[in-house]
């Protein structure tokens, strides 16, 4: 039983944390917040201990009640699983070191903070015996979900795919634009350097554009293959990997927002869809593979975190990690 | 046992086939669509036989079993639930009569169609041994919600309420307007006369505008009550009542975006909330209180649906049937 | 010959300025901007002196010629226009008055900064002669603009106004939200009290929420009247004041995108529309009216700009100086 | 003098009317229209004859004064813009030969309708003589806008552009998506052969993909060249053409908004921009160019059309036509 526990519960926190509820071979010690709100309260509602990340006086008077201190909380943890926002977690990097935890960062870190960075298909057993993990982000998670199997079965040449990313999460309020689209002024774009952080020797490019919407990125692929194949050899390559789910514009999955309503319809838990979704009508035209992909920025790498602990302990091998992390999260060849 | 269809797979009958599934005093024999999609192949998943509304041919070549017309769902069924779009479901009346169901519409169709519209809370003995009835609007029973406890507690002299409407449900991609506020050009509103079909003495005044979001509908309500009285009086009146939820701002719940991140946090199926939101900040001047409320246009009047069967047969009273109704559906005191 | 100075460059700066240099009795000194943007560009393009209201050097390298300093520019003028962002101007009073330069400040600011707040409509002979002035906000404006007749010439006992607000301006995208409502969290909200800032007697009261728009603001006023009166009445009341404009339903003005749709038709500089836009299909029932207006926040205050320029240096009277101020700006009775 | 006749009166109709307006070698006879509105009230205040497209008696009682019908406008005709909605125009054209009328379609229509494709810069002199002509959708235009000077004076080996598409015109409300994403179901999208009715030999590929903002298309665009140039090279050739305008993020210009916000700031009407936008800070990766363009749906293909005609009578060389045409509307290089 390994002790688990998550600094910061936002996002990706509250849902990590779920899913380390739903393994038989982690234990939850509990969540690092910085202040109360309706969140702690639901945390609490679940019987979920809550430590003070930041002074424990910010609690106070908010009927919240707290078990301790992030130290606190780092003494009975084996590994911390940081999920503080973009550029906050590196700075508790001596912390995690001086408590002895191993710990995992999320994609908004940079790779240099670990050397080491997760995908449970792509690169398993890299963490095996690792102190210090990062799990990529969501864009660079869906990619690697969707070009690791061609990689692996088929071979690719070269990539180039355009990413349209969400504005923001359903429930961050704060932040634009209303009615605009935003160009990534870095050409080319970060999203592919990163995903050659996971899988080194992938020739890939990308850019990026934001848009007001707050549901998913769809990333539009263009991968050259090594060989020629025929559209069966890709869907049956896909179709092996259950954190890839097929849809159809003919049953009606036409936008983000029926994939979305698709998720909520499978009674995931908050509507999640921890797999990349990707468009059956792809495109081959000699040995050039053209797709459209949706990803779930708020969920998509929420099994990789859970694989993340299994490796770097290592408890179980890929297959078995992965094996159980799907179960344990209702994700199935569907 | 009671023997229910659903006609009409969209937005709302697909979770009142849910809660349906859900009772142990009702039987759900299937539901009928016009044509296969992916809302087909997810309730065939789930075990709930469909049946054609329109040409059987249509789902031909779609993979998805046909368990026969509507007519026949309709045979077996000792009442039918009409989820069809707006406006459309009123046709079917001469149908339900021929097979003998009695039926429920929902608040798209004129209170004329039935002569008889329903809240659990505001007329549930009304509905007794009805052979036909309307489950109003979800704009009007989140009014009613709220404001059916303070009449029967309190007393009310006159309200006054402005409705912000969401433009679409958020799988419906094709409504705008995309960047837009449009005021609903009918001074007052039909919603106030809505409220009387159920509450018929009120005296209330509406108006509305749409506006681009597609989460939930926020109200800001005025009420003249007949008598001083204390917030806490105010406060605790709705308490009472579980299908009210106080949410405040201290919390964070800043907007409807939060209220909704609450709902997917405490675990509901679709990230539903079946309760009324209402911030608990509310303003009392004088005789006057003044007060927002968020309603969830997609399932609010899922349980008004479950109550109305059990009041047309006439099987439970008023207080065991919203009991029931509320447990299975997770509804309780937060 | 008035020399006026603006102090700030964005969405409000930039049309005082374009509405300065329509005045035959104003000379516009120059703007003065924290750095370089396209905004000075432009500026440039169009023979506008800039001044550098922070460090000189910002603009290094820039390409943009500045004139001198905002002190520099304080020197030459005897007015200033502070269109600094919200609470920012009123940190630069001391400055204003070291130069002995009168100064407007916008609605952003306190009324408490200048103890003065202006309508041109409602208040203009009350600034003959000020020193520091304040024109009030965009909704303040707008709801003055359609009350103050009504007052004058039909009397109000109280007014009840709900104010959709947008959440950004066109070119603001850093602010939200994407897809929620937003209740302001003050009951009532601030701008009842601001209307009286100008209205003094007035017994108003307002509630508001925010939605993700760009493009105007919606108002929704129920007054009561002192007395009984027609439409008529009401409508040939507004039609006197040409920043008021009526709109038809019939018409296809459906929401504020088709109101903004012909404000470009017209042929305005940016699109802007000055007046408030109010829907025809007003309400009356007994003494009370209701009735939708739309405000459109970038542009309906800058008529009122020029107007207490006029006022504070007492060189024309209300009527004269409203007449040249609708002139210069194309506001005539349509 | 050029007798010009324009078929529909909504975005492109009273755009391309005004344009008409500006030119001294053509006349406007006036516009044809199915109904009244606020539109057909605008434009008879500015002195524009409207005809009845379909029944007369649509316009009885709307206070809006009718010159004939749309044969009666035809009948005066030396040609008609035909800016009828998509896929209506086709059905005009036994009517427009009827009257001998030359007519240009928009790019709704397929290229099959007249076997003619135009862009000014591109095609110019194919249209000499021509009767019909049809002028490419917004999209198409942009691509070839900045495609074409690469062509012509480097010389281009492919071309792979990906397309965000706004999803509904600022007046044009009912239209969705509000909060999604909508991929394109066709492989590759249609806009590349499109650019091929124009410039017939290019190899060029696209996709697409639709998002909630009423503004601006924006399009990101690989570019393998015939041969290696340097940034300058690119920049320089684009600087030759007026209806291309560069613009960086240094300058603030950050999104589409603020490329909209510019065009309002030099006082275009309705705050049009006629050129393509293109962010300066390109990409050269060997013989690779990648930029990002934005495209103003409502206006670009303006100054086509009032060139299209130019082409089509003979009147002007392509040279001296464009000239006009761009000295007329304000184009210049900047």
């Amino acid at each position: 039983m390994i002790n688990v526990g998550i600094n910061g519960y936002g996002v990706i926190g509250r849902r990590v944390a779920d899913a380390i509820l739903a393994q038989d071979d982690m234990k939850l010690i509990g969540i690092a917040k910085t202040g109360p709100d309706y969140k702690s309260k639901l945390a609490i509602g679940k019987g979920i201990p809550i430590f003070a990340s930041e002074d424990r006086k910010n609690f106070d008077g908010a009927g919240v009640k707290i078990s301790g201190t992030l130290e606190d909380m780092l003494g009975q943890c084996d590994i911390v699983v940081d999920c503080t926002p973009e550029d906050v977690g590196a700075a508790n990097k001596p912390l995690y070191e001086k408590f002895k935890c191993k710990a995992i960062w999320e994609g908004g870190e940079e790779h240099e903070l670990t050397g080491k960075s997760f995908n449970a298909y792509a690169n398993y057993d890299s963490a095996k015996g690792a102190r210090f993990m990062r799990v990529v982000s969501c864009n660079t998670t869906g990619l690697i979900r969707t070009l690791y199997p061609l990689q692996k079965e088929i071979g690719i040449e070269k990539v180039d795919a355009f990413l349209i990313r969400r504005a923001a999460d359903p429930a961050e309020t704060k932040k634009g634009p209303i009615n605009a689209i935003e160009p990534e002024k870095e050409l080319p774009s970060h999203h592919g350097p990163d995903v050659k952080t996971v899988m080194p020797g992938l020739n890939i490019e990308t850019a990026a554009a934001k848009v007001p919407t707050t549901l998913m990125h769809l990333h539009y692929v263009n991968v050259k293959l090594s060989k020629k194949v025929d559209k069966d050899k890709i869907l049956s390559t896909w179709k092996k990997y259950n954190r890839i789910i097929l849809f159809s514009f003919k049953d009606g999955i036409k936008s983000t927002a029926q994939v979305m309503d698709y998720a909520r319809d499978i009674g995931r838990s908050r509507g999640d869809l921890f797999e990349i979704a990707v468009w059956n009508s792809i495109r081959l035209e000699g040995d050039t593979l053209s797709y459209f992909q949706a990803v779930h920025q708020e969920s998509d790498v929420v099994p990789e975190n859970v694989d993340a602990i299994r490796a770097m302990f290592d408890i179980e091998s890929q297959e078995k990690s992965i094996a159980k992390t799907d179960k344990s999260l209702g994700i199935f060849s569907r």
